[in-house]
């Protein structure tokens, strides 16, 4: 599990440099820090993304609260907008602002198809090369 | 060497988080990616440092210039300034603008007393804390 998402993570930081952005992995939260990391960060000189990767097999499921804590955090500081970045086995990447999730009363996140498929974006829309636009918002 | 140069990376991003900044160690060069990265990478929300981490017995040494050029390069594209930090045994950090160093006729770079202690900066002028002001500029 450990190795796929390394790997993951690699063939988004891959993505993301032929996209125009600098993209680095952050060392694993295995590492000795104690500070709030996501896993990969991202800049094109205009914007700074900061990345948790999911992977999964299908949906719904779920993200602890404290992990999305955690990104804000970080993006707070740093300057950056958080973003979850899903992988879902045999389909392309999908990116979620961390705004558009769906919070549980149980103060976890829900990720199921509306939040990826509607609200979130593809590696196009994430990096501006065109933007999703809805003209009639209800 | 290579344990040491961890170990000074993260004394280095542990300085960066009290200092404002949220900060991250890149993955080793040794890793799969073939994108020129540097060692550390941080930011405040308004400024955005990368990082080559350096430690030396002593000075002067040298600095291969390909190693700068790729700091530059990332520097470039993601949107950051460039700087060398450097830790000179039972000294503190010191930290040079790349835009500071001196180039040598092999196309190298010279790290010496004076582009240390004369043009760079202690972690203070280099987070803004306070900044080295000179009145008289010869």
């Amino acid at each position: 599990m450990k190795k796929k998402g390394a790997r993951l993570e690699r063939e988004l930081v891959n993505i993301l440099w032929r996209s125009g952005f600098a993209a680095i992995r952050a060392p694993s939260s295995g590492s000795a820090s104690k500070n709030p990391l996501p896993d990969v960060i991202a800049g094109n000189g205009k914007r700074y993304l900061a990345i948790e990767v999911k992977s999964r097999k299908k949906l719904p499921f779920y993200i602890p609260g404290n992990e999305i804590k955690s990104l804000r955090d970080f993006c707070g500081i740093f300057g950056a907008e958080p973003y979850v970045g899903l992988r879902i086995d045999y389909q392309d990447w999908r990116f979620i602002r961390v705004d558009d999730l769906k919070k549980t009363e149980g103060e976890n996140y829900r990720i199921d198809e509306d939040v990826v498929f509607g609200r979130g974006m593809d590696i196009h829309e994430l990096t501006g090369v065109s933007r999703q636009v809805k003209l009639f918002k209800d």
